[in-house]
């Protein structure tokens, strides 16, 4: 066992403060990694607040994870030391499932492992990233590209991820009209992928004040949807909306915006059911899907198209200490796009 | 003009009696049709009864006509005097838009013109398949394959269509689990789709009633979907759910029957919109879609696998002067599966 620093939230809706944890010695396929950074995800606070209850405190948050290699299991070969490597939102699976099988283990029959607030197989609570080192076995261990910043890489591991895998799941492509609904930490990512696929991209927010970031990030348009007039105008528009949002919004109002054929890809679960109305799928054959990040080879596809296509998260970096007023930021919706934690300031 | 005899709603919500109605001299790839059958669809009610609002009346329903070719315009050739010939639920489409380019007219951009209850491109409302004759392009009257009964291939040119297209876009495949909710016209024509096809049945009916109807169709299995522990028995178990029920249910506990990447298919529109939960779609990446009947390639291929697999609809013949009381009989849920009227009533 070694001693890893670490932040976690000691109870459930309690601040986060500092916490010393014990990471496994290294069984044959594990590789030990040495945290570099770790991205802050909006999911970490509900957990972190027992939002969506059965939380395991202490909790030690953080599921876009990346370092070093440092230490290797016996028979661990897929890494080399001093490899840059990443971690996202889970560290295991069963392997025997049709989904296991076919490297969608984020959809495995009996459930992944998550990195954090999960037990794994010998029935230990998982930490995540908020900490300097973690032991993860190598099937589950990203390599991260040379040519990408690590603190902006952190962020690919899950809000890069959940973007790219429904965009490539479902075909978005060169000439396609894809709109973006919400310009957060997911947003930002979509933008960003379906410039890269030569895509016309617009994304959707509910103000004005988003427009200039918009634009910057690369989208092709921008429309406010506080203004009534947008729906009408946009009506029949897009091959793709990729909607990013958790708060309730009405989803017959944007699949309205679907040309026939169109597909409304929902990634943000509001806390309430939204009515669809069946003839607004029925009467142009659209479709409404959801996605769940990516398996473990399409995070790594996703990872080597960025380093490609020189795609990395915005991100504002944060030492440790900052985490809980950057929960409270994040609320707020104050932040472009994703904070990162260096972990160095968990070291000092 | 040929006079003609029809029955036809005078006004919104009056019971249907006779009217002459007049149908114009065929043009250059006109098709003159002796109507022998036409299929009575629970949209000729609504539409009847000014349900939907907009009605143009009088209103002569009907649009799962089948019959003989009389006469040909002087530049058609598709079809030759005697042939066995049918006419769906629309006459006419833009033949510009993408949609209609792509032969999947029932999405034509402007709008298909619809076989009653519409106006053709010259204003004239178009009057359906309760009268003894009709006057229809050629490029959208399809061809009755040898083979299938005049009668009971009524019913294919909605009831069929609108199981059949979904099935086939969708990609419905030997060896699929697909659950068929509703047994009515049109859960038993996906039924008979589904078997052929190759997939593993199983109807999910709101009684246990329907049961025995449902294996002698040739489905696999039956569930009672009100008996509670359906829904934890069979969850994740289909790749496809074909859903024709038109009232009020819940999407969520169907959702939750579909595997990863599941596919729900909504044919029926509830008069309000059902809540959907993100989560029911993005944990397991499924999908929610609706379709609209089919093109006219896609209604002849129907057709021809139809007389192939030996596939018809199950019907009851009635009169023309029994259609109110059928209507009544159709509100209660009282036919199997689809009530066909013959026109040499009308003609008596």
């Amino acid at each position: 066992m070694s001693t890893t620093a670490a932040y976690a939230a000691h109870a459930a809706k309690a601040p986060l403060a500092p916490l010393t944890i014990q990471r496994r010695d290294p069984r044959a396929h594990d590789v030990v990694i040495d945290i570099a950074y770790c991205g802050v995800c909006h999911s970490d606070i509900h957990q972190a607040r027992d939002e969506w209850g059965g939380g395991i405190f202490p909790m030690v948050p953080g599921h876009e994870i990346v370092g070093h290699v440092i230490a290797l299991g016996s028979a661990a070969t897929k890494f080399k030391i001093g490899d840059a490597v990443g971690v996202g939102c889970f560290v295991d699976s069963c392997r025997q499932c049709a989904q296991c099988h076919a490297g969608e283990e984020q959809y495995c029959d009996t459930g992944m492992t998550a990195t954090y607030n999960a037990r794994d197989a010998d029935g230990a609570p998982t930490y995540g990233g908020y900490s300097t080192r973690i032991v993860v076995d190598e099937n589950y261990v990203l390599s991260i590209p040379a040519g990408i910043a690590l603190d902006r890489a952190a962020p690919l591991l899950c809000a890069g991820i959940t973007t790219y895998s429904p965009m490539r799941h479902y075909g978005v492509k060169a000439g396609d009209c894809v709109a973006v609904v919400g310009l957060g930490g997911l947003g930002h990512m979509a933008v960003k992928f379906g410039v890269a696929l030569g895509a016309k991209v617009t994304v959707l927010s509910t103000s004005e004040s988003k427009r200039g970031d918009a634009l910057a990030l690369g989208a092709h348009a921008f429309a406010a949807t506080g203004d009534a007039q947008t729906f009408k105008r946009l009506a029949g528009s897009f091959d793709f909306i990729i909607d990013s949002v958790s708060a309730p919004h009405d989803y017959n109002a944007y699949l309205s915006l679907l040309k026939v054929d169109g597909c409304m890809i929902l990634l943000g679960v509001p806390e309430t059911p939204s009515p669809v109305a069946a003839g607004a799928l029925i009467m142009r054959r659209r479709k409404l899907v959801g996605s769940l990040i990516g398996g473990i080879a399409q995070t790594q596809d996703m990872l080597d198209f960025c380093a490609e296509h020189a795609i990395a998260a915005d991100i504002e970096v944060i030492r440790m200490d900052q985490i809980n007023d950057a929960y409270e930021r994040m609320l707020r919706g104050d932040v472009r796009y994703r904070f990162v934690i260096d972990t160095a300031s968990l070291r000092a």
